[in-house]
């Protein structure tokens, strides 16, 4: 990462479009048109205003064709344009977006043993996030952390931080210090008993004036909600009270911000939360009596749903953020994708770091197909067939899929005019006629006779962060590498 | 992969030891004790003699101490001897061994839609295989596959060339002057109607011709099979004539060679098997009748075998190459390694490329730990638990695992006086106070307070290339990265 830090741009004291310029990038586009299938727009210019607001997107334009008619039809003059050149054996991608990642966690990644969900917690989760009460050792974490995603090509997070106020408030000022879209959750959880006494909200209060002050402090960092944004965060139903979840249940209806929370992810976890709510029929609508299954709401997980549980998911419009890192790390179970969509659910993709260990959500788009194929193994005939995800529907996922879960399927998420320019420049150098690599190109090999499908494949399955040359959020730089 | 190139020492023109010194390491060294725990030798010397042997390795030692004891001791002059220091959040870790994996696919990896076994061999793999008589071509993409999985840290190789046999041959001369210990077999496959007629031994005979011409080969470059050695290698038995697999199996007992082959893959291919074969009982009885199935054997894959067959496998002491990525992509199963293990069977692991996608045995070591928790998953209560694979476990089958299947276990996977200097510089930097990593620690982020067994852990599951800082193979430096 030493390489990424030292070209980091200067951290900007605001998001003020005056302190930018319009910008024109030109070269290979690709993005998905449907779930089904991508986008490549060859030879094409995307002209993004100082707002970093997409108004033009002209296939067959080159530099020359743009500053003679595309720049001046917009009023823009050629000096005043900041100009971009993907260039040979690069293209832009939109930013990938994770719905689903507890920031708090980032340290324990990789690190989970055998262990499932609720020992999982106990032995490595608690103690690390109530540790970040101190302020310097959650700058640290979380300054990591939004680093090391954005050089992932992670525009856009959906976090889970702790309980603690000050250091939920900490992870907002970095996300818009580093430019990273953020939905910023303090994390609720006040139930004795299964919350450790150590990490426990105090009341149902308690949880909900604090939840409250973080919602304020966020807001009053970016009124607009331009890069980051206040998310209610439950932690799941075994550590909330009734109390609280039906408090934030109008909090959110009076605020009419996100909410997110856990659903099914683990055959012990769905036993307590039938024990703890006797009276529901089932985990689902544990969340729907309690008035938070929503439109606005992003549920991460749903491995084990019955049928009458995606039914109800679908009639909500609530979302669901597939982990499938997390899915095959802590033994929970192969979530089934097709079938959500099937139900008509939208479904986006999230790390869950630290239940997953990646931070990279191209990562989890490449798990997203290979848990598609385990799930496939339990299946027969052409339903075994249909539940293997395809390439571009695993970066659908992580795209477009996830911009409806997080509610900016408007804004983000694609290459289309009044969008916002969060994208990422990928660059896939080619092998020499000695087999020897260029500069730079990782862990991808391309000989050069690949088509363009081929060569997104390529990037999907070895791809990493050091094919993540430039990212952009809202128009704004704030990641290059060399 | 620039840094890597640039770096890379000049090729040695023989391994002849007159043209090495001796060497010390000094630092932390880690590698399997047992198959389920690691040892960790901090302080740590150990001495490898200019033929790459090691000769000490002695805790309690540092550079002073080594001078004035150690290296008197040995009679080695301190000047004469070049010494490399780990450092901090360095450690030595023995070289990586990759029991199956397809040279000529490389260039192929990560492209493979939603095909599986067979259908994936005509689409994919056999048009890719047979341009590689193209020596222009195959120089290339060997070339390429060497430096890649070197970087990878991965210091022998039992490789599947095509079935041309100058390609092969060549695939040898890359492997010796590169210095990655290999077995390189040239692919048999002479039955009619499999086989597509452009790609295709012309008869049994010609199968066994060529093969002679291959090992000829590979002996006359490196007599006492230093480096390089033959692997006899009948494709897999729907695409081998009785007559071929019979001659292949008089071979080997003639030469005493490695044979490697592909059993039980995917429910399909078993099909065939049954419907190509109906004289015998199974797939595995295939190979036993034709006197494949010896100490020597290395069969890949072996996702769905019998009870029967796992016995018979282990009784013949045949070896099996896991290869868990490949599982997963191509969706053929979900392989056990636990139930191999209790059979008594030797298993190691295989990238498979380009089954498999990754050209990284530890990503296939992680993809082992997550593939062992979806055959978990398919169970309940302790034989659930025990499916699990542990960081221990996995990093065991990367190591001295592998070392078994190819019949090394004597000289490689393991910090043992007598053994060869088959290693790996690892280095993960740490984390600055302001959550910015150092230079070069890649993906992983150390935050200090991390236990050995938790660093181990996060370079498993977040590591690459990146952190392979030096490769050596029979003590030649192959490969370093600034």
């Amino acid at each position: 990462m030493g390489d990424m830090i030292r070209d980091l741009p200067p951290v900007a004291s605001s998001s003020s479009p005056t302190t930018r310029r319009n910008q024109l990038f030109l070269g290979t586009f690709v993005h998905s048109k449907t779930r089904e299938a991508l986008e490549y727009l060859h030879d094409t210019a995307v002209c993004v205003d100082a707002s970093g607001t997409i108004v033009a997107v002209e296939p067959g334009y080159d530099l020359r064709r743009s500053e003679t008619e595309l720049l001046p039809r917009l009023g823009w003059k050629v000096g005043d344009v900041e100009v971009h050149v993907g260039g040979e054996g690069h293209f832009f991608f939109p930013g990938f977006i994770d719905t689903h990642v507890h920031a708090s966690q980032y340290p324990n990644v990789g690190i989970f043993g055998k262990s499932t969900l609720l020992d999982w917690l106990n032995t490595y989760t608690f103690p690390l996030e109530s540790s970040l009460k101190d302020q310097k050792k959650a700058r640290r974490v979380y300054t990591a952390c939004v680093r090391r995603t954005l050089a992932h090509g992670t525009t856009t997070s959906a976090y889970y931080a702790t309980i603690d106020v000050d250091a939920t408030n900490l992870l907002a000022d970095i996300c818009l210090a580093l430019g990273q879209r953020a939905f910023v959750g303090r994390v609720c959880m006040d139930r004795e008993g299964l919350c450790p006494e150590y990490y426990r909200d105090e009341s149902p209060e308690d949880s909900l004036r604090k939840t409250r002050e973080t919602v304020d402090h966020v807001r009053s960092i970016d009124p607009r909600s331009e890069i980051v944004a206040p998310i209610l965060t439950p932690r799941f139903a075994p550590a909330c009270s009734s109390a609280a979840m039906k408090g934030l249940a109008d909090m959110q209806k009076e605020l009419d911000v996100l909410v997110q929370t856990h659903v099914s992810e683990n055959e012990g976890e769905i036993e307590l939360v039938k024990e703890l709510y006797p009276e529901s029929e089932s985990y689902t609508d544990v969340y729907d009596a309690h008035g938070l299954l929503g439109e606005k709401t992003v549920l991460a997980h749903a491995i084990h749903l019955s049928e009458k549980e995606a039914t109800t998911i679908a009639e909500r419009g609530a979302k669901i953020s597939h982990c499938p890192c997390s899915n095959s790390s802590i033994t929970s179970g192969a979530a089934q994708v097709r079938w959500l969509w099937d139900k008509g659910i939208d479904v986006g993709l999230g790390t869950d770091m630290s239940g997953g260990y990646s931070p990279s959500i191209l990562d989890a788009a490449r798990q997203a197909a290979l848990v598609s194929r385990h799930v496939a193994m339990g299946l027969r005939g052409e339903e075994r067939e249909r539940a293997k995800l395809t390439v571009e529907e695993v970066l659908y996922l992580g795209t477009k899929g996830g911009a409806k879960v997080v509610g900016l399927q408007e804004k983000i998420g694609g290459f289309e005019v009044g969008m916002q320019w969060d994208a990422q420049l990928i660059g896939l150098p080619l092998v020499d006629e000695d087999g020897e690599q260029g500069e730079g190109g990782g862990n991808v090999d391309v000989f050069g006779w690949e088509s363009w499908e081929d060569r997104v494949a390529k990037w999907l399955f070895n791809g990493d962060d050091r094919n993540t040359k430039t990212v952009w959020v809202k128009g704004r730089m704030v990641h290059s590498r060399r």
